[in-house]
């Protein structure tokens, strides 16, 4: 059939086309079924939607994305016709139904959401499926594999590449600031891609963006790292397993994390890089992803064994993550904070502890030192992994002379004080999360809170426990409210039955 | 936030507000949460889209059925900010995790179901779980009432409420239009509300609006319904159990029906309408929605003690489903066929004693015969069914001299013959359907198919095995090739190894 083309003004991400009542009856067609547009020698698949008015029978409504892809106008004619579903919508059902998939059928899945053949509703299938019936090693390791080779890779002719990688969870957590220049300066690669936050408050690429470059493509990852030894990039910015951002795009309205995705998502980004050495920290306790030690050995195990199938050398850092790491979260006041641990050689002894030990590991496995953390220390404390970060940041782009002392951060703060005398009982990580969101983090860079008292702390009543720091007045008073409401560090005397509630001066 | 309003030239059904990534982010919005929208004293809940381009900083891209609702034009400015996810999120992921649901979190979730409070997302999870994990009595009881009480009910003051439903699967099924007169014609009350097809070549609602007007308000069909005893009207004109439309949008892109769903959606529209004593149809074997006997046993079980709970007396019918009921498959063709056997008595055998079976169950469940169908029969013969049935076309609005002489039908056709001697071994309800649905319907009233032969009858080379109707030449020409590909009657010898092909004249 043929139709008008009516330009619907704005560029989306997925193909749609949308049709009237009448055509899409006319076409046997329902949404979330697929139509072909054709014009000229071009063609394209889009998702098919149902206007209840201000489409005319004849008519399409397609985004500008469509129309350039075509080369076609507004009023232009369009020939368009229903494709059938494709082949890996059968193989979500058999998954659906608890079956183990094939390795082909693993392969036609990850194509197709890499190439937006599923909607959405075929992708949540997908991954719900997943979630519920889990997947075996064979699958999570076709899985792994499928979702490198629908990508970009990299290959490095020489060297040792190392990589490492935080399942995430914790706040705080700028620790891959520390690492890829202690790790660098000892001479081994470390390409590291990184992700921004989608529900915390600052990812490594949102914390490193505060002072240099993150945007980097696979070539410039690559230059860079046989450059300078290192380099902190955001993993979007490339094509490095694509299909994984796809899919965390239907798993965060459901707050769900699957096991077999977990895995082939952290393995894919390190195989895509060529990494041969991995460690990967497995942050576990109250408010972390994984919840006891337990389950973080058996998560960890299973990275091993991912690993070796892949030929990938895997060790697993099970990690304290039941608050904070350091005292800093949000982007410009966690890249202060690793700045200042870079400079001083000392800063929060969580953050430098868990630095070093991770840096330490990598070292260790790589053949570079038999006492990895006493060696990361040596090269952290010398001021080589100062001079490699400052290597790093002006390799991508940043001002070579970077100091803590330069960083901006938020003018509009607010300390919060103890209301009484007693000890820090628990400092909530995701509270702090959603404090320094409210405050502006990740995007006003200079948004967050800093912590002046962690866990089992002694407090004097009117000490300061934490400070919010943001760029809007706004924002500022957002985080406050919020923070009265959901207290992110809870102050507690010996007597816990009265829970006392914060005042605010 | 404040922004300036950009129209979206198009009407849908789903409130959506599309920001441009900055103002996303500005606001820590990610695809699928959602915005509130403010312009004076109206306010609205939407999905944030994002897009790649043409929504500038500030702008907010609003479709029309948006901005009319606000009573804002374009270019005028709309306060925005973001709302929570509803609690019933939490409920669905508790559903995730198998765990059974309290009443009030299904009404909840129901009432955001019909509120278009949820996303595809999560309505495709709220699906998916129930297709994992299933749903208890208690749950699907509640889930039932929830249906009922978020739409529209019908009471009547007098008389006796019967009702029947077919759970679907087979083609051809048009026994509703001989079910309803005859059990009307008794005196008793049929006020029964039909489906469109879906995936189906004909829902009964298509059906029957060939003859009349379907679209009939719940105060028309009650009063219709107490003026001439029945009425068959699409449910979907109505809003009664709204809910069952929007999941059964997701559920037909996985091609999934789960058990407590399909319960459910039959048993809400039931009580909704106020019927007293009920029969279903469940139709088994191959091809139909139940495979086998068995499972239609589990399933009539299950609607018979969710009809007691429900304070509904159910009978379930398991019926012959391998193949299609009668001959014609169709809207118009199976209008004609009903109207044939009420005119003549006498109709394929598979019609007339399916019809009779059940309409003879609803006589014996309300007292009226103690031999149903041998009333049922009678009342047929007699032609009081076909007199009932012209009185309620004529109160439906359609020409009340309506016989099977002056149905239209498809003037394009094509006959399909038997390549060899041999015996029809299998009908194939999903062929014969995508056959007809190829030749247009049921968009295209007149399209479809008209078997002449059925399994087991002998046929001989030369033989018309059916017919295909179509009103446009294209789609006649595309059924014809889907028939060629994919047969749906299919012939065989004894040597069943040649699997001969047809050859088409």
């Amino acid at each position: 059939m043929k139709f008008r083309v009516k330009l619907i003004p704005v560029r989306m991400e997925r193909a749609s086309a949308i049709l009237s009542q009448e055509d899409a009856q006319e076409l046997g067609l329902l949404v979330g079924d697929r139509i072909k547009l054709i014009f000229g020698r071009k063609s394209i698949v889009a998702d098919v939607q149902i206007a209840t008015g201000m489409i005319e029978r004849g008519e399409i409504g397609i985004s500008k994305n469509i129309t350039e892809y075509l080369e076609i106008e507004e009023g232009g004619e369009v020939e368009a016709y229903p494709v059938a579903k494709p082949p890996s919508v059968e193989y979500i059902r058999k998954k659906m139904d608890g079956h183990k998939l094939k390795k082909e059928e693993i392969y036609s899945i990850v194509s197709d959401i890499v190439n937006d053949a599923l909607n959405e509703i075929e992708l949540s299938a997908f991954v719900l499926s997943n979630y519920f019936h889990g997947m075996d090693m064979d699958e999570i390791e076709w899985l792994t594999r499928a979702m490198i080779e629908t990508g970009e890779t990299v290959t490095f002719e020489k060297g040792t590449i190392v990589d490492k990688h935080s399942i995430g969870g914790v706040p705080g957590n700028k620790i891959s600031l520390l690492i890829v220049p202690i790790v660098a300066a000892t001479g081994l690669y470390i390409p590291k891609t990184a992700s921004r936050a989608i529900t915390s408050a600052s990812g490594t690429a949102d914390t490193m963006e505060v002072l240099a470059n993150v945007c980097l493509s696979v070539d410039e990852i690559k230059e860079i790292t046989e450059r300078v030894g290192g380099v902190i990039a955001w993993g979007g910015a490339t094509n490095i397993a694509p299909a994984d951002d796809k899919i965390i795009r239907v798993e965060y309205p459901l707050s769900i994390d699957p096991h077999s995705q977990l895995l082939a998502s952290v393995m894919a980004k390190k195989g895509a890089i060529g990494a041969q050495f991995v460690v990967i920290d497995i942050p576990v306790g109250r408010g972390a992803k994984v919840p006891d030690i337990d389950k973080g050995r058996e998560l960890a195990n299973d990275f091993v064994t991912l690993g070796r199938r892949l030929g990938l050398n895997v060790t697993c850092a099970i990690t304290y993550g039941s608050q904070p790491i350091g005292k800093a979260v949000g982007p410009a006041l966690e890249a202060k904070e690793a700045l200042e641990a870079l400079e001083k050689g000392k800063a929060p002894r969580s953050l430098i502890e868990k630095a070093l030990g991770i840096a330490g590991t990598l070292l260790e496995m790589a053949g570079v030192a038999t006492d990895g953390v006493e060696y990361a220390k040596r090269v952290l404390e010398s001021g080589k992994a100062l001079e490699k970060f400052r290597e790093i940041v002006e390799a991508q782009g940043g001002e070579p002379n970077v100091s803590s002392e330069n960083v901006p951060i938020g003018d509009k703060t607010y300390d919060v004080v103890s209301p009484i005398d007693g000890a820090v009982s628990r400092v909530d990580n995701k509270r702090v999360v959603k404090v320094a969101r409210a405050a502006g983090a990740p995007k006003d860079k200079g948004a967050g809170i800093v912590l002046h008292k962690k866990g089992g702390q002694h407090v004097k009543k009117g000490d300061k426990l934490f400070t919010i720091y943001a760029e809007k007045e706004w924002k500022l008073e957002q985080a406050i409210e919020l923070a009265m409401r959901e207290p992110p560090v809870k102050v507690s005397g010996m007597i816990l039955e009265k829970y006392p509630s914060y005042r605010y001066y």
